[in-house]
């Protein structure tokens, strides 16, 4: 095995146990005899290039076990996207300071990233082992069963759904959540985990993988508001017209864009806002309220799957194991065994490195406004435990006298 | 002691622990050798002159106790204002199925309801006790240290702001986070328990207590960007210009009102959007983000304070003891003892009853963009345990090479 140091970064949106991946990693990395150190890049491959870095070596057990139960990406994180001469900064400062082994923890742009410093090393003959580790509130990479992050998010999104559900049978109404991600609708629709019995919402879910026509969303609400009395919408940011126009920019005059050329989808109720006004305007209906549920659902302190945070863990750890113990390059991905077990399996980082998993057509139904069973199979097992019992009362009304 | 029925309700906002509430006096009410049956009346008041009422005498404890454990008002609620007509048909429906004790869990609004219900029996010679039990996430009750409710929400408006701060640090920003609160600014001003290191935010809060003046506001937020190199604001949905105006209605076009007048702040994602675009057009920062936390902050599954559940258990226990043990009319009255206990007094209705509680002026910095310790000190108590320990990466820079 090569002796040097080991460097470690995260990329991209950070997520519930982002940090889980990061000590799992580090942990394991420090085992080795031949690593020098451990160091973190600071705020992505712009703190290599930067040559902001921190050294782990010697961060204690305990504090680290306390990063591991933190939300957000502890050694801060980019949306720089490297192109060729950043990846020439990138790989001299990899040489100046003998890294060896390069850990990049991030979704898909992120193990492109990887990919790209990867091969630029090998093209300028220096030898280095990059690891990509999966991580992605969207579940959206290529060759995983899901991603860390995601069931945390999942769990966040079913808990906000099942609390409304509760509100909105208290108060009536129609209410639309909008939930993040831009091309996969895993995270919209996790929200059927909000329901128990047969009348509870969310009554309508709508995803990016379908094109989203507001005549038909229009008579969807109409429909489910007359069988129910009331009307519980998710939404995916990421709906679009069929031209693929995301329906959000139907209204905003300037769209923000990020490095990846991305249109800006969150940190604005301004969807919510849209589809609240056209139930109101064209239906008629008088308590209309949206909610955007924005960071909260990949930051929220104090929800997390614990399931999660184990595969996360894990994760970070597998990733030091090939890397260092056995000089392997790729990504960690994440394969399902039987109901339920993961192995994560070394794979070439070119199978997941900018690329999107959309849902499964098995997972949406033929109406294309809500999921099927066989999501909620996927789905349940990533959660782990239901925070309560859902309950209702059951006592029997009281025989009318006056109004009899 | 008179013998009869009692009748309870829930009325306006639901919360995490109303239910705790409803329980509390439904087992102790049932106690009683005197009461012949307890009545639930469905979505408050309206349930009432409906005559829509369900009969809780056997439902078993067993559920009672899963009850008392989701959010929501399982009874139902209402935003019915009762006049004059409204409670002579209470009045009618209370006299015709014998309910001798009326108990009313709801906040200012409602306390005022069970008021004119009570008078209203009481000049029509009808033996009614009639008593309210403190609810609002608001905290805007009089006569009341705190109202159960309010320490859940807070709860998570303080974990909503401590995950937004440690994701704005990964990338960072400007970030505002609209909180509900009308006229008082106390869950608004709970985001202040979100910071633990010296750089934490929200950096700044904004109030209803006081005027908002946008010209100030970006100033502040220039001020904390330049110092930081990121910002994190908590608004009140309630801010208003020195009128009195809703900064929402600079915006709006058509304004939505309630039953009793109010202006709908909720439920739209304008506010957030407005100062985001302020900020972006008249400072030229680039990432700046606006989320509005929403109903998410009344109903969400999972998220209460261990001190809230027990004190709106007890709450509603006392309001039965005091009702049907005592023949008391009037409402539960929370007063802290020491730090950190709360005595259960029982005081009269029209010490609460139409009346908003706003926050002391001891509790906002003169430069009205921020909280005090005495606020701190002030909600600490009633948060319960705190969900995870604060934590950073303690690692020392590694030296730079090429750019020494």
């Amino acid at each position: 095995m090569k002796p040097g140091k080991a460097l470690i970064a995260q990329g991209g949106g950070p997520t519930a146990v982002i940090n889980q991946s990061l000590v799992g990693a580090v942990l394991q990395a420090r085992s080795y005899g031949h690593i020098d150190a451990v160091y973190g890049a600071l705020h992505g491959v712009r703190g290599i290039v930067d040559e902001e870095m921190i050294d782990l070596t010697y961060e204690t057990n305990l504090n680290l076990e306390r990063i591991a139960q933190i939300p957000s990406s502890a050694l801060g994180s980019t949306r720089d996207k490297p192109d060729a001469d950043y990846c020439k900064e990138i790989a001299k400062v990899l040489q100046a300071h003998d890294i060896r082994y390069f850990f990049y923890i991030g979704g898909n742009d992120s193990s492109d990233a990887c990919r790209i410093v990867g091969n630029f090393a090998k093209e300028s003959g220096y030898d280095l082992t990059a690891m990509h580790i999966p991580k992605t509130i969207d579940n959206d990479l290529m060759a995983n069963d899901h991603t860390p992050g995601f069931p945390s998010a999942a769990k966040f999104v079913a808990g906000a759904f099942a609390g409304v559900n509760l509100d909105n049978r208290s108060l009536p109404g129609v209410y639309v959540g909008v939930v993040m991600g831009r091309h996969a609708g895993f995270l919209t629709a996790a929200s059927a985990m909000a329901r128990t019995f047969a009348d509870d919402g969310p009554h309508l879910i709508y995803l990016p993988e379908r094109t989203f026509d507001i005549d038909k969303f229009l008579g969807d609400v109409k429909s489910m508001y007359e069988k129910h009395g009331r009307c519980i919408i998710a939404v995916s940011e990421g709906i679009h017209d069929e031209t693929g126009a995301p329906i959000i920019t139907k209204l905003q005059e300037e769209v923000e864009r990020d490095a990846h050329g991305n249109v800006q989808l969150s940190g604005t109720g301004a969807l919510a806002d849209l589809l609240v006004n056209e139930i109101k305007s064209k239906l008629g209906i008088k308590r209309v309220r949206g909610d955007t549920f924005g960071y909260l659902q990949r930051s929220f302190l104090g929800v997390v799957s614990e399931v999660d945070q184990k595969e996360a863990r894990e994760a970070g750890q597998m990733a030091a194991i090939q890397a260092i113990g056995h000089g392997n390059s790729g990504t960690i991905a994440m394969k399902r065994v039987g109901n339920y077990a993961v192995d994560f399996q070394l794979a070439r980082v070119e199978e997941v490195a900018a690329l999107t998993k959309v849902m499964a057509d098995e997972y949406i139904t033929a109406e294309a406004n809500d999921v099927t069973p066989a999501f909620c199979d996927y789905l349940r097992p990533l959660l782990g435990a239901a925070p309560l019992d859902a309950a209702r009362l059951l006592s029997p009304k009281v025989s009318k006298i006056l109004k009899a």
